[in-house]
């Protein structure tokens, strides 16, 4: 800008004006995270990749972040979100599937029979999916997740699982975002499941959504075409699957991951042997009273491997009690 | 703007400054194009959809505008592009696979003995296909296209492949994404083919290519992970595999879509099978003097079932002779 029109006292409000958002991030970024390591390693990484003529600056077509959904995002406790809609599911379809009072494992969920459904393994909890999740067209079962969304609460929180996510963070999306980056999830949740209100809650648009995929089929349908959600796996995005998804759909490497478990592993490996700098980060779950307490022996969520690769490697593990001055945003923030 | 800001001289300079680029585009979008229907119809599309405030408004978040690339972005004749990269690199790879002097369909390319090679038919094809796009990984494939693309001309008009891309096509691209669409390629061709210089010709990233897929490996590597592609298709991109494709991987339905076979017909449908105003569009090669004229008896890109549905339901069929008055970025643009 040139000095005539800095000369201009009407010129120098219009400037401030202009960069009035900046202005605002550089105030206060990450307000939810405690100062401490996680908070200042975040941000020692977006600036130095943001800071043009230096080393370490990424362009901002490359800056590609990648998060976890159940666990890093939001909670993941008692059990996964998606899980509980499917059991509500199988009670909202029971008087289409009269067998079902017959059938397991359906039967030990009308029954509540939870030893049995335990019993039926990983082979009925994919009868249930398969149920609850395909023989539908994708405009279809975002309409059922919605409905899902507006009336289902948690059973501990008693919140709706929308609200159910990590303020810190939102906080780090948005301000990842504001620094030119393009935010994805990366997530073994069904990908239609979580495109149902991604962009609502986290602001990240469908394109940007990467998950578990069941084959799809097009049907012309007398020119109301439909895609019909086949009861085929045809992606199953965790574990290695993440760094294969990441390859197929977005076609860089991210120079940024988040994850919460050993699901995550092998996506955090994958951002950290990129060229240049990286950040890998795990979300510890220390926090028993605001949240939940577990890592290496949890069902859920299990971190382990990728726990001790972190130590290993120095990649940054938020500790959730210690870091976050807010776990949800209906929380009031730690002083 | 204010009067008080107008009133100053400097002032008004900086305003034209800011609004300098979509005044060009104001001036003469589409230079390449002649005045004509479908010049009309784009241009009348784009208006009516930017056009805040008006019942045809598209936010520009569901802004999206999916192309075919072999034959609507560029050329596919005498055969698609891909394939005459796969049969220059059984050249390349003989000397690793003494077996192939022996071996069909290798032997026949080897020999350039076309009679044998024609004759083994689609299998011959996906073995050669394999055999020069799999069983590599994701960033030394990368090097391979881009080492063939820096050496290979086209057999007619001798200039290398990314420069046999359609000047009325580029301008379509830039003029859509200045007027806030997101522009994706949606193409039968292999993924990674693609992205190996989609962003530098069309200025296309490539989370924003879709594509034909093999089924991807991770493989630690002792901490210099890999993707392997495998010799095995995940996804088939063609026909009824493109609105698919599009709902798995963006998520959203297209509001304009332009092919140039009926390998895009479904695309068509899909697209135009959504609320609001919708574009579906097709190049018809009608140009055999500055390029090549086929349709309904075409092997490639064949044209037929399309054009009937084009001419049904008054989608916009582009006449390339008569409506570009240039084809190639390297032809003199005709008066």
């Amino acid at each position: 800008m040139s000095d005539i029109m800095l000369a201009r006292p009407a010129v120098r409000w219009f400037w401030l004006f202009l960069f009035w958002p900046l202005w605002l991030q550089a105030a206060e970024p990450l307000p939810a995270w405690n100062d401490g390591l996680s908070k200042t390693a975040i941000v020692e990484f977006v600036q130095a990749v943001t800071t043009d003529g230096t080393k370490d600056f990424v362009k901002p077509a490359e800056r590609i972040a990648v998060f976890d959904n159940d666990g890093t995002l939001r909670s993941e406790q008692p059990m996964y979100f998606q899980m509980l809609f499917a059991l509500e599911e199988v009670h909202r379809l029971a008087p289409q599937h009269p067998e079902w009072k017959q059938q397991q494992p359906f039967k030990a969920v009308l029954d509540n029979d939870q030893k049995t459904l335990a019993d039926s393994g990983m082979d009925g909890l994919l009868k249930i999916i398969g149920a609850t999740h395909t023989q539908v067209s994708t405009q279809a079962f975002l309409t059922n997740v919605r409905a899902w969304l507006a009336k289902a609460v948690h059973p501990k929180t008693h919140k709706p699982y929308t609200e159910m996510v990590y303020q810190p963070m939102l906080e780090l999306l948005t301000y990842l975002r504001a620094n030119g980056f393009k935010t994805y999830i990366v997530s073994g949740g069904e990908v239609e499941f979580m495109r149902a209100w991604t962009e609502e809650v986290y602001g990240i648009p469908p394109e940007q959504v990467i998950g578990t995929t069941f084959t799809g089929e097009y049907q012309y349908n007398d020119g109301k075409p439909v895609i019909m959600r086949m009861p085929k796996l045809a992606h199953n995005d965790d574990g290695p699957g993440k760094p294969v998804s990441i390859d197929a759909v977005i076609g860089r490497r991210p120079i940024m991951a988040f994850g919460n478990s050993d699901g995550d592993l092998q996506m955090l490996q994958w951002t950290a042997s990129g060229d240049g700098k990286r950040f890998m980060g795990l979300v510890h779950h220390t926090d028993a009273q605001r949240e939940w307490a577990y890592d290496r022996n949890s069902k859920i969520g299990k971190l382990d491997k990728a726990l001790d690769q972190a130590a290993a490697q120095n990649w940054t593990v938020v500790d959730m009690a210690k870091e976050w001055r807010q776990i949800y945003p209906f929380d009031t923030p730690a002083p």
